[in-house]
């Protein structure tokens, strides 16, 4: 069952908010069995939404659309979706007594949020938000079904997967989609689809294989589609079951879990506890394991040492192999490793100095040059990352080679 | 002149990766005046490519396109372009030595690789993509352009700053828009409309507004839009002059800078050092703070402390105040900024401690529950942080609202 998706707002057009929400909802759509194939973001046009709008409903039977809802006069989605719908607003108690729950111990109920009572006439079923004040609003005519919600993500995502979904379940009947992704390291995208050729020939029509390379790491994804899920469900699993004998240990996961997920498994399963030591990825390891609910059975802590003197205070750094070897070095980020476990009381630790850029650089040790260890008990492993992408993937290549390097001394 | 952004990948609609092209590409083509209208986000499928393409042509003069160029099976752009301007591919001894150069070093030439260097025949000027071996599809026919550049971020975006946006300015004539986007602290949404209300209904047509809210901050967007560059950005300039009459202190910025820039300038200016303690942020603010290139001027280091032996330890958090207070509060937080301040010898920090939840939360202190210090020389100042929004944004707004306690304490 086929959807596109419309997300509405000036601010995405020019760049001054990215739209995470349609990713979120073809993601959370897709697992449930239907399939997202448009998404299509339009400005703050009464005009430009109604094409969009008029254009989707004729190539599917679903839309759905966010933003342009809030209190503000730039919001006019409400509006134009009854001029599209042919209908008008009227106001609804059920709604105003919602927006006044919400505002309740926050602020009081002034005139704009007070239009948010306003809701659809005709052709609408309006759903109550019960984390915003701006409602939802659920058109049907003509066998299609339109739904309008707010672009705040988070009351997206309550409301999706509260109401939306449910309620979309309930009205079509879904085809089976089945996604499988596996996680692969230490392969370029080109080299590792070499080494699949063979594999990748044999595939069934039914099953599709798409690449998807990120900061270092290729995520192989295979898709099934059909009615019946058993069968469908078996064939992607015993295709992806031949990765491991091409592959062997470079397959790292098949649950399409994010890195900082694996090795949390990996440390709970052990009983194991870890910090890091962070120069130039200034906290975002330690950010990205603490993104895991439940990480504190595992996660102590971490310094960031972005001066020299943190590193010789709080991890116990040699003055020596600071001048030796200089703060970007194996020998500084192997004592780093070590200086976290000890000042942390962990069990291993991992640890990154480097030159994230874009200045800093020297002729011995250019923008890019980043230093990552992996201690585990008296073991430690390093590695050295050497090219520059730009601050930001130095940073977030960086961080993914330090949680393969601790995934691999825990091995 | 507007301009239409169509981006391709089955990864996209499914949602395993978000579209961040085209959040950049609007911004940064608006700095030069061209305009995203619409942005479209179709799979990898011929049929759907060239419907996307072809509306798109028919509706504006320029159509920028990202995605399905890799050396893989499942990326068909390059073909079905060829297909929708009636042309054939073929081999291109200038992008071949280009791919060699890529990937000298790296990996060796295969037949994949190999095949990235066919590029349409006609109506196309090809142009090499130094960072990547997808080189980039230039056509013109019938006086329209539409250009095909590579999905990879990276890649995108330097060729989009070196080769794209200097052709298309000196290819078309464009008229000025002028941005200027306020920083609005202490004002739900609402309330800002209200207070703005007679300033909002005086505003000239040729100024545009908008209402940007996000974890606890506002930004307020002017937009002029124009042929006289000189006078829109007066009149942009005098209307947003305006509102430090109306909110005086509470507009915090006028250059859309992120919070993290915004404490970096004034840490740069005062010489000052700042250090963070985090328990339930777990080095969110650290990676915020060190996003900014030459943060190391300011920031010395962060000590993230899940662990309670880690707040008394590294920051020297009193036992006897996490078995009195409990490690989520005010006393606790005080005491690791000024310890934070202490280990890491700055001038000033800021602390955060509280339940993020999913799980943790009790009667008295339930999740969502956060309390922040900032510290700077003896003076201190709290926050309480009460309403869960879920784990990320509970840590987003945290990470905010101690950006916001530091700039406080600072003035």
């Amino acid at each position: 069952m086929f959807i596109e998706i419309i997300t509405i707002g000036d601010e995405l057009l020019i760049g001054q908010v990215v739209d995470t929400n349609s990713a979120w909802m073809g993601k959370e759509l897709n697992k449930v069995g239907f399939e997202v194939i448009r998404v299509t973001s339009v400005r703050d046009r009464e005009d430009e939404i109604i094409e969009a709008v008029d254009t989707a409903m004729k190539r599917v039977d679903i839309v759905l659309m966010t933003g342009g809802l809030g209190p503000t006069k730039d919001d006019i989605t409400k509006y134009t979706l009854c001029k599209y719908f042919g209908t008008e607003l009227v106001f609804s108690e059920m709604v105003y007594k919602n927006i006044e729950r919400i505002l309740a111990n926050r602020i009081s109920m002034n005139p704009l949020n007070k239009s948010q009572a306003l809701v659809p006439k005709d052709y609408c079923t309006v759903i109550n938000n019960r984390v915003g004040t701006a409602s939802i609003s659920w058109f049907e005519k003509n066998e299609k079904v339109l739904v309008s919600m707010p672009g705040v993500p988070q009351e997206m995502k309550t409301n999706m997967t509260d109401e939306i979904i449910p309620r979309l379940l309930s009205r079509f009947n879904v085809e089976t989609i089945f996604h499988k992704t596996y996680l692969i390291k230490n392969h370029p995208e080109s080299v590792l689809a070499i080494a699949l050729t063979d594999w990748e020939n044999q595939l069934p029509e039914s099953v599709k294989l798409a690449y998807l390379p990120k900061a270092g790491i290729v995520r192989l994804r295979l898709t099934g589609r059909g009615l019946d899920e058993a069968a469908i469900k078996e064939r992607v699993l015993k295709e992806g079951a031949k990765l491991y004998d091409i592959l062997g240990e470079d397959v790292l996961d098949e649950n399409d879990s994010p890195l900082e997920e694996i090795i949390g498994k990996i440390l709970r399963g052990q009983g194991l506890t870890v910090a890091t030591a962070e120069s130039c990825t200034g906290g975002n390891i330690a950010a990205r394991i603490t993104s895991i609910p439940g990480s504190s059975l595992y996660f102590k802590g971490s310094v960031v040492a972005y001066a020299n003197e943190v590193k010789k205070e709080l991890l116990h750094v040699s003055e020596n192999s600071l001048i030796k070897f200089g703060a970007v070095s194996e020998e500084v980020v192997k004592e780093m490793a070590f200086g976290a476990m000890d000042s942390l009381k962990t069990d291993c630790a991992v640890a990154v100095s480097g030159i994230a850029g874009p200045d800093g650089g020297t002729i011995d040790k250019p923008v890019g040059t980043i230093w990552i260890a992996a201690a585990y008990g008296k073991k430690v492993l390093t590695l050295k990352q050497e090219v520059d992408f730009g601050r930001e993937l130095n940073v977030e290549r960086a961080s993914n080679n330090a949680l393969l390097l601790l995934q691999k001394i825990l091995k």
